[in-house]
């Protein structure tokens, strides 16, 4: 039985601490007049252990938390007007951020291409994605290789403009001034493999909609 | 179909703005000289939002979220050094929160008689305690009543001098200098009120063993 270095008592996954520390170091300079270190530095230690909790593959769990911290520090940024909010933000929350909620935002990264920026979560994130649904969008040219559950946090909700829920009903804050919508779909894990097709298929045809509303709304102003 | 008050699109609960924005002033002025007031009201939010995620009974969602916040700013200030740690900190950890953690916590706050401080958290909470656990505990005359599951959070392990997992494996960070120790329980969820009688004993019997050894360590010094 081995003990990690410096904890007593029970063995597991050693506190990565020098990497933590050093993706600190490294935000705190990037948000260098936004954010104080102390702040950065709390973002980096929980977004970690938020992804620890439910996270079963642990292989990329320094380069996911890097990526999460990265996209909650700039949602707080952009939400207290500190960081560039030039694009529509987009934010897809469903239960497990495993299937119908990481389909949509990569659908819509893809057909978007650079319009909109897209960020998703769940209210209970899921350990891994859904093999199915990294099938069946790789089937269409998409790919999803770097995508992971991750809990619904409120900065990305105040950072969005828009709010799409599947699935998730209520788990989601519901700030004035946003515009929210609730897209009705099966959920992939009770599907076969045709039935996720038909899903991927579906949201195609909502993003699509989404992305032309938008689109008209942003050409009237 | 009732919208809420300045939210697009999605009926729901509305955002209790008032309560949360007093709930930041009044916990800005009770931790003046450790946090900022930006800090304070990032917590307000986010703890509000990890809480939403997952509860199903709403109704008491804003005491719930006043005393999440409490233990959570306590928990970063002792870790800092810049509140009082006199007595010694356990965290029980369970996957739900809603059975196991939630006894020991109550079970060791009864038998402790303000000898140490407990915490509690879960790395999936769930969206209620199990009412056979609430049931069990009142035959012993340990209320339960406010208790509400919620998730593991970086400043609680951080805080924590002990921390005791049961049934989440390596869903805990481990941090150095810090007593862990997993107690194989069996779930509550998955027993009848006998089952879960047989369960409660025997965290009994454990919190005995670790407060007669924290006591031992403590003469010791």
């Amino acid at each position: 039985m081995s003990i990690p270095t410096g904890a007593q008592g029970l063995p597991g996954l050693a506190y990565p601490e020098a990497s933590l520390k050093r993706l600190s170091i490294e935000l705190t300079e990037k948000y260098a007049g936004t954010f104080g270190a102390e702040t950065v530095h709390r973002y980096v230690l929980e977004s970690y252990t938020a992804l620890l909790r439910t996270a079963k593959v642990r292989s990329h769990l320094l380069a996911q938390t890097t990526h999460f911290v990265n996209e909650r520090l700039t949602a707080v940024a952009q939400a207290a007007g500190a960081a560039a909010h030039d694009l529509p933000e987009i934010l897809y929350v469903c239960e497990q951020n495993a299937g119908r909620s990481q389909m949509a935002a990569a659908i819509t990264t893809h057909l978007a291409a650079g319009r909109v920026h897209v960020r998703s979560a769940g209210s209970v994130p899921a350990d891994r994605l859904h093999p199915a649904v990294v099938t069946v969008l790789a089937e269409v040219g998409i790919p999803l290789e770097d995508a992971y559950p991750k809990p619904l946090t409120d900065d990305v909700v105040q950072a969005a403009d828009v709010v799409v829920t599947m699935g998730c009903g209520d788990a989601c804050p519901l700030y004035p001034g946003k515009r929210y919508e609730d897209w009705s779909l099966a959920d992939p894990s009770t599907l076969d493999l045709d039935g996720v097709r038909s899903v991927r298929d579906e949201i195609i045809g909502h993003v699509e909609g989404l992305l032309a509303s938008l689109e008209r709304r942003h050409s009237a102003v």
